[in-house]
């Protein structure tokens, strides 16, 4: 017989806050705290696994409810944390403030997003136990380090709160000001490749911005991603006007046949991670040949072997596979890590919020190098947790529960300013 | 620093012929004899791995030259298997006379085909290496047993050559033959579930067949396969008489557009693994809703994790993924038991030759219980390997040069059979 395996004995959320620089999107302004959770997983056999996702009070509502479930379970089943809670799925919110940039928010959304640090949590433990990365558990990795792409953001130079973070990125309103950014990425990791987040300034002003870049960094792969803000007639037009510079164009617009339509026309290679976020919504999209490049994010697919199988579905009908960020920290970043080492095709560089992110719960944070990150040959995920700074980010969670929900929209309200006179 | 992995020193190819039964199909009649590959991946740790392929001579010769390119991988690099001796695919043989049942035949099966052993083998190895079973590699089993389907046969009593084995299940060439073949396999495991080859018999046969077995055991889910023989109308035809008791019709026809009609017009879900064979097939066939079942084979198909890569692609487009089977040995029998332990949504029983197989080259043979093979616990496939037996099979395939091709229909030539007349 082999070794039985551990079983998990305690399953420890603890929800903290971290900042947030002001970051511009469609929706509005990151707030200057925004909140995620973190899963701790205690064994029989003295193992532990770590796992992060999203921290909004429904995701963690929902964790506190299913980790009841994972009690008990042997770490050598991964596969069955999937169906752990589930049932029909239902729409919370079509247009949620802030995670609407990742398409409507259903009950499944959520569950699957919970679930994803579970699994995490689970497969770090196992890696643990028999002393292999996550990566071999996965089928193994076939790269070294894991591409990342520098994601440019429209951003004030401060929260318009009395009490946030500083950070010492300055501001960017302008082509100017977005190319400084991005000279100061590529110092930051030597990324291989530029995306902006636009849908936030008129977009002539954006066609700018992306001139510049290609002016400044000819040669370099460009992307933009107005999540969704656009027309047709004006994402005709902007792919008219950059669609020569732009490795892809991450959702232009949001209806399937208007994605469809711009694509046949322009030819342009579409992105996306707000009309396919989830396995019912691939079909229609590839139906319709509405997106090339789907942009998985392991948290809302329901974790890593789930992003191993939209890769597949990715492969069997001739698209890409990328990787979707939102704001996240260093666990996250090394389970994307771990998965992304083990697909085949990945044609493009991932996204990651995480140079955004000045504070972290590991003992070591990740480095860019190259804009890559190395893929661990440690046991597990290969991090640690700095105990320290999960207590001191959870104390804040506790004495500012107004931000326990991520709302961009009243980030703005809070600043003075309506959406749409920014 | 995990532990490093050991890394791969010799691969073993042993060429096998094993007895069969003379089993009928459209092609015509199993040969006394069939090839199979054994792959023997042997590391400088000591461990070694096992693995099962299609024995003839072009797999053979693929086998050699691809286990070239396995020297010295780590067996923790399972995922970079799939890329040996990647190449444009060229067609083999449209129609190839007994593999032809399974599709056209292509260079990139042919690979993938070796390959499959190839990964088992390093699964294997890797499981026994780190003490786990290979579904754990896999991300663990979502259930304690598969199961699968009795798959009954229209059958000669012997075969029409001087050496041959002997065998005892008797002939079945009418509904009575075919009820009685069907009650042995009953007592032999236990089944679930009946499939019959058909495709032999002129329909009116094959449909008296049906209805025989469905007022013998009442309410057993049945299935027929003709192997694409019939015409669209013979298709409609037997769908309507018998439609009512099959759980599904298997490659009625082979012609995409006639698929979908007959699916559109009874309602009877389809099953295949004749024309859905490789990933490019999978598209054209689920546009048009020609087929709800697939039925993989981890052969060709390319192993282990291809197969949940199927399956993944399977659940994203709303089919069922169940397991098709060619003439095989116990090695062929644990993978295959390994992968489904794993897959969610395994709807159907799995199909399996192994009762037909008198011979094995493992030291304990693997037993149906209630029509389950168990899934097992113990490191790696959970099979030991007979040297004894495998040397005698492969001085059996020494001997009889003219078996090394399985050839279904020479083998109703040398019976003095024309195939139409059988």
């Amino acid at each position: 017989m082999s070794r039985a395996f551990p079983r998990i004995t305690e399953v420890r959320l603890t929800p903290i806050l971290i900042a947030d620089p002001p970051l511009l999107n469609r929706s509005g302004v990151h707030q200057p705290y925004t909140p995620r959770l973190i899963v701790e997983v205690e064994t029989d056999g003295g193992v532990t696994g770590l796992g992060e996702t999203y921290g909004d009070t429904v995701y963690l509502d929902r964790a506190r409810e299913l980790s009841r479930d994972l009690i008990g379970r042997s770490i050598g089943a991964v596969n069955a944390i999937a169906s752990i809670g589930r049932s029909a799925s239902t729409l919370l919110d079509a247009e949620p403030a802030a995670s609407g940039l990742r398409g409507a928010l259903t009950t499944d959304k959520v569950r699957l997003s919970v679930l994803s640090a579970f699994e995490v949590a689970v497969f770090d433990a196992l890696g643990r136990h028999l002393g292999v990365p996550v990566h071999t558990l996965l089928g193994g990795k076939v790269r070294d380090a894991v591409d990342y792409s520098g994601y440019l953001f429209y951003k004030w130079a401060e929260h318009p709160v009395a009490v946030a973070e500083p950070d010492d990125w300055g501001p960017a309103l302008d082509p100017d000001g977005v190319v400084r950014q991005a000279r100061k990425f590529l110092a930051h990791g030597g990324f291989g490749s530029l995306k902006l987040k636009g849908g936030v300034m008129p977009p002539e002003e954006e066609i700018a911005a992306v001139r510049a870049l290609a002016a400044e960094f000819p040669g370099l792969p460009l992307r933009l991603d107005p999540n969704g803000a656009w027309s047709l007639e004006t994402s005709l037009h902007v792919a008219e006007q950059v669609g020569g510079v732009l490795e892809y164009l991450e959702d232009p617009t949001t209806a399937l046949d208007d994605l469809a339509e711009l694509h046949r026309r322009t030819g342009i290679p579409l992105a996306t991670n707000m009309v396919v976020t989830a396995m019912d919504e691939v079909r229609p999209a590839f139906d319709r040949d509405a997106v090339q490049i789907v942009l998985s994010d392991h948290h809302f697919w329901g974790g890593l072997l789930a992003t191993r199988d939209l890769a597949a579905v990715c492969r069997a009908y001739g698209r890409s596979l990328s990787m979707h960020s939102n704001t996240h920290l260093g666990i996250s970043l090394a389970a994307m890590t771990q998965v992304a080492a083990t697909v085949e095709g990945l044609d493009y560089a991932c996204d990651t919020h995480y140079p955004w992110q000045a504070e972290d719960v590991l003992t070591e944070r990740l480095v860019f190098r190259a804009g890559a990150i190395a893929v661990p040959e440690t046991p597990g995920l290969g991090v640690g947790l700095d105990r320290d700074a999960l207590a001191r980010l959870h104390e804040r969670w506790k004495a500012m529960p107004h931000y326990r929900v991520r709302d961009d929209v009243a980030a703005l309200r809070r600043a003075g300013i309506r959406s749409s006179a920014r």
